[in-house]
């Protein structure tokens, strides 16, 4: 039965994590976010919850510039490991295996495993609580086409997407996962 | 292989659609919402995308208040007709036969079938693109506790999550799908 509370209740997952790159000088990271949004389709803006203290808030700071990047359900580790190590104490790139090139728009480290990634111009910022909303106007679209099928849709024989839960946790969006199409009628 | 484009990639799915209720005066609303975060834990804040030609978007900014509600996958078929149908023509709820309770804070409607909901008052706006991103502080949390286990995770046996994929498709998370725990070890 639902009931009222006054207790926090954090429910938002499963959802894709996005994980946040920036680069600044010589100095590169890349963090896991797991609050993410569109905003708007046209122009095609994404908003990102980033903490203050986190080093890649210090680095889109300086630059106005991030990415994001969506991985494939075989690197969610990446996803595990840029949440749970800093970047103040080395590349954490090197330290992940994570192969990467350089966006053409941003600068920002594009992940190669990414399937999808976006590259973004910071047009806002504003502190709400414990966390700064970074509003970023898309400059530049990577997609591995390859991936999808005609309709646009992931093609779940060829990419597998992982849905964090909680507590290292994930649903894999797979050919196995129930799929269920809701049609209104007339 | 991931290849750079101009051209506009919505990759955000899948994902929990969060439907959205307003009040004011007499009148009232539901709309699905698929952009929409959490943005602070502490104090607990949520954001979610309107456009501004949306019957909800005029409630909210009469009243400053709304709430977000997430459905299990049997009430999938009210994120389809939240947003396929306007509100402007007569009572969503009642032709939906959607079961609500007044809000304790905010006197939004909330959805009896739902397994979460937040009740928030509304303390940003700002227009970015072609949507308003709407910032609330929640008020009132409203949880079905027996729907999740021990852990805080919902308990897929008694509870199966609608993940929006696009095209009136949903992915049904339920204690059938692939679940993965990452153990990066120490």
């Amino acid at each position: 039965m639902l009931e009222s509370t006054s207790k926090t209740v954090l429910h938002c997952y499963p959802g894709l994590v996005a994980l946040i790159t920036a680069k600044s000088g010589d100095k590169q990271n890349i963090m896991a976010a797991g609050w993410h949004s569109y905003i708007s389709y046209d122009p095609p803006i994404y908003g990102v919850a980033v903490a203050k203290e986190r080093f890649t808030h210090h680095l889109i700071e300086e630059s106005k510039k991030f990415a994001i990047n969506f991985v494939p359900a075989e690197y969610a580790h990446f996803i595990e490991l840029s949440g749970k190590k800093t970047g103040v104490d080395g590349d954490k790139f090197e330290r992940m295996f994570a192969k990467w090139k350089e966006g053409e728009v941003t600068g920002a480290p594009i992940l190669q495993s990414a399937y999808v990634a976006y590259e973004c111009e910071v047009i806002d910022t504003n502190t709400y609580g414990d966390h700064d909303w970074l509003v970023g106007k898309i400059t530049r679209f990577h997609q591995d086409k390859e991936k999808f099928g005609q309709d646009g849709l992931p093609d779940f024989n060829k990419l597998q997407l992982p849905l964090f839960l909680g507590q290292s946790k994930y649903l894999i969006a797979d050919n196995a996962t129930t799929l269920k199409e809701i049609d209104l009628g007339k």
